[in-house]
Order: structure tokens, then sequence, then C-alpha cells
């Protein structure tokens, strides 16, 4: 089957794995994709395997490895580091794809707890740093059977979070490894405002390169912790039928995941949520998915 | 002389024009970039244009004209009236330029006052219907000796202000007329994240379209009102260097306009503000453009 719905825990920060994975196969969904954190809580990936496994629901994605961006370089082995091991988690978990939000300026280390140097505010340098990060820990995921999947964020995100800010930008970086090694992810509260995204959607297909399809809105007034301006399919401004002919027109037919990020939808029940966000995929997404998909063999 | 320092009036709202023309002549600089209610509140264009040019300033813009993108005729006929009205007044006050914030979706019309299909989230048919707009509005602007100048806004405003969210897109619309009738506008607020944004300048040079340069600071966290994020130079995360060096290599050596709205600096005396950003200018901004500007010819 194609087009398979999967929760990503982000839309239901206040259950732990197990709660999640229960909520899930409660809902009729078989797809999850975690968090890391929900995993080391859970007593580790290999546990976490189990908890997944044990409820018939397979791992789409894990998030997230990145922040690659430190201009320093014992920061920069500790990310490097800390990306070993999500490679390995992602491996355990069965999760084929390690979604990858690659870091942003030494400028605004210090406001995600970091730390750099405050005048730093180059984001060429900033870019480079990520694209050598990134080399580095392809041999690592190949060897682990995982694609690292390069996620642009909104530009609204670049100084404190992803300097990769276009799918462009992603397609060109990971055309630097083979295609089954580094993919994207197509989010559309990210890139549902690029002039390009046609194109990019179009090429993504043709490299082989969409690894991901992720929907949420994108909601205004921008919330007063921006990072949590995600919205439910519907209630925002993005046009889900258009990118989502585009993504099914390039080819894609693996699982939709929703990761919202929202003070109200994380805070109310998760069977609401995902009663809603499967009513909204039928209703938003689905259709326009299905309309331009190839027709299968005959 | 090259490189000059500009007020735009968004960065000191309390001011009308009369206080902000004094301020700024007080503050030893020549130009001036006013908003149009200033201009109606000074009695109109003339009086405004009196106002002006008794101090001894000259306007470099007039901000601005625009939302072009209503799907309902009676509300186009009625924005392309107001942008008629707009390019008059740039002429009037001696503006050779009119800025164009071009509008954002119909579904989030209703945020900033105006009426529009709720459900209509389209930014493809948006962007068709802004390229319209421009193309209705250039003939006229032409005969009035007033060049419109595509501002690309950040991604963020991208649904409620400017369905027009790179230079490279700015500058395929404007290449759909002659250079001297449609310029663009580099905007560092809007413009610093953009992966493309070197090689655009270069373009946007080569194609004879650079009209302005704006320049303030990328702050984060995002100000509640979103559009206040706008920062002094020097505050936030902007690369004033790199990006003034490619708009000097490019060819502009035309005025530098500053434009903040941020509560802080807003609602602070307009001299600290004038002294404040006269200062950054020549720390940050400055040394960049005289460094990469072509040499005089001897």
């Amino acid at each position: 089957m194609s087009f398979e719905l999967s929760l990503n825990t982000g839309t239901t920060p206040q259950l732990s794995l197990r709660e999640a994975v229960e909520a899930v196969a409660a809902a009729g969904l078989e797809h999850i994709g975690p968090w890391r954190h929900l995993l080391a809580d859970a007593g580790g990936a290999e546990a976490a395997a189990r908890i997944i496994a044990e409820a018939g629901l397979s791992a789409t994605t894990l998030c997230r490895g990145g922040f690659l961006t430190p201009s320093e370089s014992a920061q920069r082995a500790e990310a490097l580091e800390s990306n070993r091991a999500a490679i390995r988690e992602a491996a355990t978990i069965g999760a084929d794809e390690l979604i990858m939000v690659v870091g942003g300026l030494p400028s605004a280390a210090h406001l995600l707890g970091g730390s750099g140097d405050r005048s730093d505010t180059s984001i060429v340098d900033a870019r480079a740093r990520m694209a050598e990060g990134i080399a580095e820990l392809v041999p690592y995921a190949a060897e682990h059977g995982v694609r690292l999947v390069l996620e642009p964020l909104h530009p609204m995100y670049a100084a404190d979070r992803a300097v990769l800010s276009t799918l462009g930008e992603a397609l060109d970086v990971a055309g630097e490894h083979p295609a089954e090694t580094v993919g994207v992810v197509v989010d559309t509260f990210h890139v549902w405002w690029d002039p390009q995204l046609g194109e990019q959607i179009a090429r993504a297909g043709r490299e082989g390169r969409i690894a991901s399809y992720q929907v949420c809105d994108f909601n205004l007034p921008i919330a007063s912790d921006a990072l949590k301006s995600r919205g439910m399919m519907g209630d925002g401004h993005v046009d889900f039928a258009t990118i989502s002919r585009w993504v099914a027109e390039a080819g894609y037919t693996g699982p939709v995941e929703v990761e919202i990020f929202n003070e109200e939808i994380n805070a109310q029940d998760a069977a609401t949520t995902l009663e809603t966000m499967t009513a909204r995929y039928g209703e938003l997404v689905l259709p326009a998915l299905q309309a331009a998909a190839p027709a299968p063999a005959p």
C-alpha cells in the first residue's frame, strides 16, 4: 500500500514511546517516526525496537541527527559522535532513514543552549561545514544501512537551527553522494513558500532522493515560540493539493508523516490528534497523492 | 558620493514627515525614504515634496505600492488604483523608486484587514496575479518616470504580505520588463538566508536591476509581532560584510537605506536611533561596500 500515514512523535510530546506506539496502533495506523529521546527513555534503541515491533508497527524515520555546523573542533567532534550514535539507533529500530537538521550559525548557538562565537554570522562558512560533516558521516551511515535525510528548514530557522533552507540546496549537498546514502525530506511547513518548489520536487524524484514526505500546515500569526507555528493540515496556508500532486508525480509512494509542534495540539488528547490528522489527511492530502500517482503495473 | 545613508521612516514611526526630515538633517544625513501615510498626513505629496526639499534632502524611495494578489476583480481594480496614486506621489516627491510589497494569499488577507477566499492557499496562482499586476502598472509608472522596485520578503511573510520570496524570483518577474522600469531591492533582513544570494545579487547587477540596498539585522528570538523582528545592524545574525561586498561588486553605488521595525528602537528617541544607525553603518556595512566598490575612473 502506498501513502500510509505515520505519526511523528513530535506531534504527541506528552507520550512515552510505548504510549505513542499504543495510540498509533489504536488509531489503526502502522507507522511511527520517533524522536531519539523517546528511545533513551524506553531503555535504549533495542528496547525501543521491541516496543515498536511488538505492536506490529514499523519505524519510518528517526528524528534526528545533525547540528553539524559548530566552528570549534571539540564541538564538531562531539556532534559527529552524537550523529554516529543516532545512526546506530536508527539501524537498531529498523528506521532506514535518519532525519538531519543540520544546525545554525555560531552567532545563534547560545539560543539552543550551545556556545559559539557570537560575532560569527557567516552562513557561507556554516554551510561549508555542514557539507563537510555530511561527507564525514556518509560512509558510517552506509555501513549501517541508514540513509541520511537532509531536511531543509524554513528560512525563519536559518540562524538557529538549520542553514539548509531550500530543497534545491539540500539536493546540491546530497548530490555529492550516492542517492541510496543521502536523501531529502519534503516537509510542507518548511518549503511551501519556495518559488522553485515544483521543479525541485521533480528533480528530487528524478535523482531518487525523496526519502520522506511530511505534512503539516503553516499557521499565522507565527506563534510566540516560532517553532510551534506548525498547524494541523487545513488550519493554515499550505496548498496541500498542489504540493502533494508534485510529490506523487515525482514518484514518491512511501509513508506520509505528520509532525506538528503546536501548543494546543501537543497538549490535547493523543487519540483526538490522531483522529483529526487521519481525517484531514484523507480530505486534504491523500486524494491529491492518489490522483497523481503513476498507475500500478498491470 | 556613493553609499550615502538614508533613513526609512518606518524606523522612526513616532515622527511626522517634518519631524523625520528635521531629525535626518540634524544627524547630517541627506536622504530619506518616506512611507505614504506620512505624505498624506503632511497635506499631500506636493506639501511633502516641499518639506523634503526645503530641508535640502532627497527622497530615495517611496514605501510602498503592491498588494496586487487579490483574486476578486473589484479588489484587484482597487489595488491597481491605489498603486497608480502611489506612482504619482513618488513622482511628485522626486523619488524615482516605488517599493512594491506584492501581497500575500487570499487565505491570509483577513489578517491584514482585507478579505478573500479563506480556502484559497494557491501561491502559484497568487504569483501569477502578482506578475499580471506588475505588467499592468509598468506603462503608467514609466510615463511618470518612476521605477517599480520589487521587494522579495522573508518567506515567513509569504502567506500574509508577499508571495515574492527570493531575489531570483524578483529578477524573473522584473525580467519581463525593461530594467529602467522594474528593479529590485536587496533588503538584508529578507534575503540573508538565501543560498543563491551571492549569485542572484551578481545577476541583479549584470541586469541593471539593483534599485536599492536596505540594511537591518535579523533578530532572534522572532518578535511576538513577527513584523518587528528587524534589528539594528550588529544586534542579530546577518553577515553584513559578505552581503555588502556582493552588492558593491555587483556595481551598486547608490544610497543605503535603514528600515527597522522593532518595538524598542521604534519607541526610542529618533536622534539616538540615527546616531546608532550611523555608527553601526560606518562600522559594519560601509567598509565592506567601499572595499569592494570599483575604483572611480582616473
